[in-house]
């Protein structure tokens, strides 16, 4: 051995930004303003966490579940799990009761912290949490009279009273298990993604790169994306790590209390799904000089692709850099990202040309490998054209889900990720399509999201949501539903119109739906499937059918 | 297992650059004006050169020495031995010939890539490499006509000639051995610091990190550092990673020619030690109209401490940030670094404030672990007073030299730098001395390196060097040795006048001797080494025991 083999844990990690800079603060919304805390306090607390789970009986490698909005006490839990050598199960809270009662059920989560306001969610799951022995309840203002019969319960700050500020964080092994994040699939149940403390550790070192989101110590970050998707994105170990100041916007998610948020705590990056970003322009734009945000520079969007449009428009309206980033809960899940300036000959290029590569999902992190599959699994060219199955595989990206191994979603050492697109010839990857959003028509693949991308840069038009239906003919023909802005009026024909100068003629809409809204998944993604079984519900069927 | 074991082998890291940016450019330079190849081209040569030396019977873990200034075909070399898993030993031109000797013999070395313009020197050597069978020789414009009689030769271009421009690169077990590097001691023979894949592979991330030297694709890179100290810093492998532009300035290493090679081909960000730095300052002082630097955003500054009044010049006549690093060959060799940016609170802080903290040897790199020690092995407190022996451990930190364990340099898993400083209560390292320059004079420690950076910041000195001198009832005083700039004339009386506001008397030095230059090691930095055995030699003795 010439080198140190010291293990890659979130051990070595997550207590530096406290030493580094044990003043910056941690700021969680609340009713009637932000709740501050230093990050030396953060950590003196989550410490304090660590030995009231430790004297409750949680030992290296159990589950602690989290039913929690982004808060203190949730960068607390990651921190004091990640320490000690718990796995942090974060329950996504919009999820419907039966797969809530399946994914608590299935990580066998002993203890669960949630906060006081989501206690009427786990309430409705009463006498179907078997493996619930305990609840620590988080309280924020507003919610002192909590209560709740589904388990024992105890406040949070009961729990750690009196608790040492230092824990002696054990010797793990660095492929420890840190994190247990389910994924809600098109069919069957959730699959739980394990995440280790070295693929952890490699994806935070990763994300702090200059070229990736450029996280700083002189950051003010602001993790719109819940803590309970994908470890937050890998916001809060970044964060910890560096010695950020933290905002977090708890329950409060509507677009106009977190645009008054990140204007007054002056956030310099913010992280979330593109229809935020949708509402935070809609923010602005209805009062223009209602807002400072002179401090925000970059705005990463992932969870879906984000329109042309809105990219520009952050760009020319307030001078903020849309990052646009993808990757799956199965791949930590920073796999790809894609910015303005992030290739040596991007400067020389102009601002349409540099925007149009933001469209891209982006270029993939170092260390990662991508490749484009045919259906027997035969590698595919990078030339921009052909379209196949992107594979992935590296040291973030899931080798088998928790307790249900699904064979089919790997591929030797790849993860099959259910998305269909392309690598072009300066190796970005474009996302055609989640594989299963596609429309196969006449043999050819149709992409819902290029339309969809497309069609929401007319004006008037504030979502639009393409579909396949069944055609005897072609397969599957697409149609658009569309949600207008308040008082616009667009007629179909505009919409097709706008469409024929970039897709051909057999690629557009058989019709276009308007619709008051369109149904978003628990990450805040339109649920195609829901939008589907719709229009099955009401009979439609396809003009040429009728 | 729940992630992918994914080995962090640099072959997974050496190729995207030129993947993602093919026709980014690296620059060498050469007698009348740069040579200039792709990044695809460079990468296509490194797969044939290790086509070459496999073919020549080079397998994973043998040893091949580069006796190489900074160009392309030793980036060639770099990227060809870490793909294909041989360990590349950089060998130090400047080493005595004894040296030479006893490192290329020590290693093992097998063949060797040299400059044809090197091949004097290791002409000198002749038959004393017994292990040497092959020697590739490198040439550039003006060395056509080479010869050498140390061991068969052949042209570099023909070795690599007609080899296909793939190489399947083998897999490696992480720890596998990538890169070795000697450090000249001060006493004994040099010892072998040899680098793992691992180690460098997180090395490399830990570099690209915005709050490390925030290295980008965007970047054109001019590593001054030699590619044979501690692998060039990292610059190589991250540069090769990202797609960087590379200039690389072969062994025109004079400040003017440098300043002009970073001036035509707008390099943004440089590294090398002070005396380059004061050397580039110099020439630009001279010339203040000749070149145009607007590109370059920061210079990287390491070795030895860079006077503060180096730090503010950069800063207010051209704009440019210096950075701090420090570290040792044993550290790979990024441990600390030291930004005017870097802590949330800085851009709250004055300008002075802010480059007083330059000053500061930096911050820990994230991941590593920093002690100060007493001599019995007991911790010290961080609290910028208490001066201590500096301990350092973690994943890219030496545990163990080649074939030479040196046991006395390791306590526990830590490593004993040799240097002794402080943490203040803001974590940052500083660095009093090396252990073995520090003037202990009546008890108490006299730091060296904070005279001389306050010396030197007198108009008209242009090198200042503190050494101990022996004395029987203080054990040791300091003097100092003093450079002035041409047609300067400052008296020994100015100088210590100039020290008296910052020291105390008892710090002062004893006498202040004018010289014409001072004696650089092989890394550049000054040789006190020599200084004091050159006063030993003279028959020196201190003024008040003549």
């Amino acid at each position: 051995m010439a080198m140190q083999h010291t293990p890659l844990v979130m051990s070595r990690l997550i207590d530096r930004g406290a030493t580094v800079a044990p003043d910056v603060e941690v700021v969680t919304a609340a009713e009637s303003g932000p709740r501050r805390q230093s990050l030396a306090r953060t950590r003196d607390r989550a410490h304090q966490l660590a030995h009231a789970l430790h004297d409750y009986g949680i030992r290296p490698g159990d589950r602690i579940g989290t039913f929690m909005w982004n808060g203190s006490r949730h960068l607390e839990a990651y921190h004091a799990a990640a320490g000690m050598g718990a796995v942090l199960h974060t329950v996504n809270l919009r999820l419907s009761p039966d797969d809530l009662v399946y994914i608590i059920g299935h990580a066998r989560d002993r203890l669960i912290i949630a906060d006081a306001d989501t206690l009427p969610i786990l309430g409705s799951l009463r006498g179907r949490l078997p493996s619930v022995e305990h609840i620590v309840v988080a309280v924020e203002e507003g919610f002192e009279d909590w209560t709740t019969d589904v388990a024992p319960a105890v406040d949070y700050e009961e729990f750690i009273a009196g608790k040492p500020k230092r824990y002696e964080w054990p010797d793990l092994e660095e492929n420890a298990p840190l994190g247990l994040c389910y994924t809600s699939g098109t069919t069957g149940n959730p699959k739980g993604v394990e995440y280790e403390h070295r693929s952890q550790y490699l994806h935070t070192m990763a994300q702090c790169m200059t070229d990736s989101m450029g996280l700083s110590a002189t950051d003010t970050v602001c993790g719109v994306v819940p803590m309970f998707h994908a470890m937050g994105w890998g916001i809060p170990w970044s964060a910890l790590m560096l010695g950020c100041k933290q905002v977090l916007p708890h329950r409060f998610m509507d677009p106009a209390r977190l645009t008054e948020l990140m204007a007054t705590e002056k956030v310099t990056l913010s992280a979330g799904v593109p229809t935020i970003w949708q509402g935070v322009k809609a923010v602005i734009e209805a009062n223009p000089d209602a807002y400072d945000l002179s401090s925000l520079s970059r705005l990463t969007c992932g969870g879906s692709a984000p329109p042309k449009s809105l990219i520009r428009w952050y760009h020319d309206a307030l001078g903020v850099e849309m990052i646009q980033g993808w990757g799956l809960t199965e791949t930590s899940p920073l796999a790809t990202l894609s910015r303005r300036l992030m290739k040596h000959k991007h400067p020389s290029m102009s601002l349409d040309e540099q925007l149009e590569n933001v469209g891209k999902a982006g270029q993939l992190m170092p260390g990662l490998e991508v490749g484009i599959f045919d259906e027997d699994f035969n590698r595919l060219p990078h030339d921009g054209e052909t379209v196949g199955e992107i594979l992935i595989r590296g040291p973030w990206i899931c080798s088998a889900y928790y307790q249900d191994p699904r064979p089919e979603r790997f591929h030797g050492d790849w993860l099959i990720t259910g998305d269909v697109g392309t690598v072009d010839r300066e190796e970005y990857l474009i996302i055609a399509d989640r594989s299963k959003d596609l429309v196969k028509s006449g043999g050819e693949w149709i992409s819902s999201v290029d339309l969809e991308n497309h069609i929401v840069a007319v004006d008037g038009i504030a979502q639009a949501c393409v579909v396949a239906q069944p055609h005897p003919k072609w397969d599957e023909r697409p149609v658009a539903l569309i949600v207008l802005a308040d008082g616009a009026d667009v007629s179909p024909e505009e919409i097709l119109e706008h469409c024929t100068g970039r897709f051909a003629k057999w690629q557009l809409p058989d019709e276009v739906l308007f619709v008051e809204s369109i149904p978003l998944t628990s990450t805040g993604k339109m649920d195609k499937k829901v939008v589907r079984a719709d229009l099955a519900a009401k009979g439609y069927v396809l003009p040429d059918l009728r």
